[in-house]
């Protein structure tokens, strides 16, 4: 596995690789999910580009940016295992300019995490747009669980025709349940042991649509009362488009619950 | 020469193309000025793709969009006669989504032509960034006389990571001197004529300094004094990222003059 740190050297390496090429874009602290896209990635392509970064233009001011966990040594033994080629580890220098051209998200990322989050998703496009453009992969994998990130990178790749097949990967859980989240490790035990109502409610309305159940008010009340006693953010039923939908329909619906503990905000989801 | 509708079609071509791509994108009306271009990439390239697309997002609310000329048969019988291999003309249904991931231009595109017309670049940007997308070429091809428009590409070439080589290409003039733009068709004699002053006093400007004189503002009032009678909306010397300067340097100055006609703006410049 070769690490690479500046953008000069991944432009020369990419001009010279050939064949498949999977690319998963990370911000580092890598757990099973993240270790689940490269071996998906590893199982399909023939060449494996990773990237750890923890991009500044996609956190608020305010935000956790400092705090983001960072786990270099164990990132780079991980990749290793997983049989990358490419580790690109670059810093805000290699990445960023002054003042550069800019992407913004459309109209309908405004909602949920870019409503609690604005301007978020434009930090996640452009930081997106620069690695694929380094990197130029045949696929690119993301995780479910991120669902409104996925479905916007899904569309900028759709708006600005990038020749790049984005594969969507299913949320990686503890044996517990609980999604997992490089911010779990901030939970106390108390606190995780509360969060497994989220996986516990997403579980419960899976299996009511599984019965038939369409009825997107009667899923989120169902929801709500699973969820008792937490700092419920939001609990929303949305078509592929992020506009929340009555009538749940299959293939197009993402059902959506977002609880806070203090300052760190879990997510879950489930797609139909 | 294979004419090329829609968005899906370019895709399917590009896939199987090899070799060195040139690409030329244009909104038709194509002048010696394009030509040029389109000869500069047939020299040296294997394939040419030239786009002709009258882009709506880079043009403000009550510009000239409508009015825009538009010369398709001519268009077609000048790409084949350079030897252009895929012509791309696409109607706006195929480029254009309702509500789309946009390109932002950076802060300091919001000067000269930026002021004028504010929003245009993003516009600009926008469709450039697809046409690379889709066309994936090894040289793209613009010409000096969009000045700022160039400087705006090459600086999304560098932010974004883009593998490609943008070529910046001479301005082409009539025997007259004057500049070649597709909205010169509307000049009467009369302002023809007039407009002459434009370009003289671009190459008393060139003059001047190429026999050492580098004080702008001594420059600015000698082109002000041969443009005199005209409806002058600026003369700037500035640096290549637009900032203006007051001392010219060799490799790093433009001097731009936009003069007015009642509606019709004209540019002309010099990159020293």
């Amino acid at each position: 596995m070769q690490i690479v740190k500046t953008v000069e050297e991944l432009k020369n390496i990419r001009k010279n690789l050939n064949g498949k090429i999977g690319f998963v874009p990370t911000m580092g602290a890598l757990h099973d999910g993240h270790i689940s896209l490269i071996k998906n990635a590893r199982d399909n392509n023939d060449i494996v580009i990773v990237s750890i970064f923890v991009n500044p233009t996609q956190f608020l001011k305010g935000e956790d940016l400092d705090k983001y966990p960072r786990k270099e040594e164990a990132d780079i033994k991980i990749c290793q295992m997983c049989k990358v080629d490419y580790l690109f580890m670059p810093n805000i220098e290699t990445m960023y300019e002054d003042d550069e051209v800019l992407i913004k998200a459309p109209q309908n990322s405004y909602v949920l995490e870019g409503f609690t989050r604005p301007g978020h998703f434009d930090g996640v496009l452009q930081v997106v747009l620069k690695l694929f453009n380094l990197t130029q992969p045949t696929n690119a994998y993301f995780g479910k669980k991120d669902a409104q990130q996925l479905t916007l990178i899904q569309q900028m790749v759709k708006n600005l025709f990038l020749p790049i097949n984005i594969v969507p990967c299913d949320i990686v859980r503890e044996n517990s349940g609980l999604a997992l989240s490089s911010r779990n490790v901030y939970l106390t035990p108390e606190q995780k042991e509360e969060a497994l109502k989220i996986s516990k409610s997403i579980y419960m309305a899976g299996n009511l649509i599984a019965k038939g159940e369409r009825d997107s008010k009667i899923i989120k009340d169902k929801i709500y009362e699973v969820l008792n006693g937490l700092d419920v953010e939001y609990v929303k039923v949305v078509d592929r488009n992020f506009n929340e939908i009555e009538i749940i329909e299959q293939s197009n619906t993402i059902i959506l619950v977002v609880v806070r503990f203090g300052s760190i905000r879990l997510l879950d989801n489930i797609w139909m």
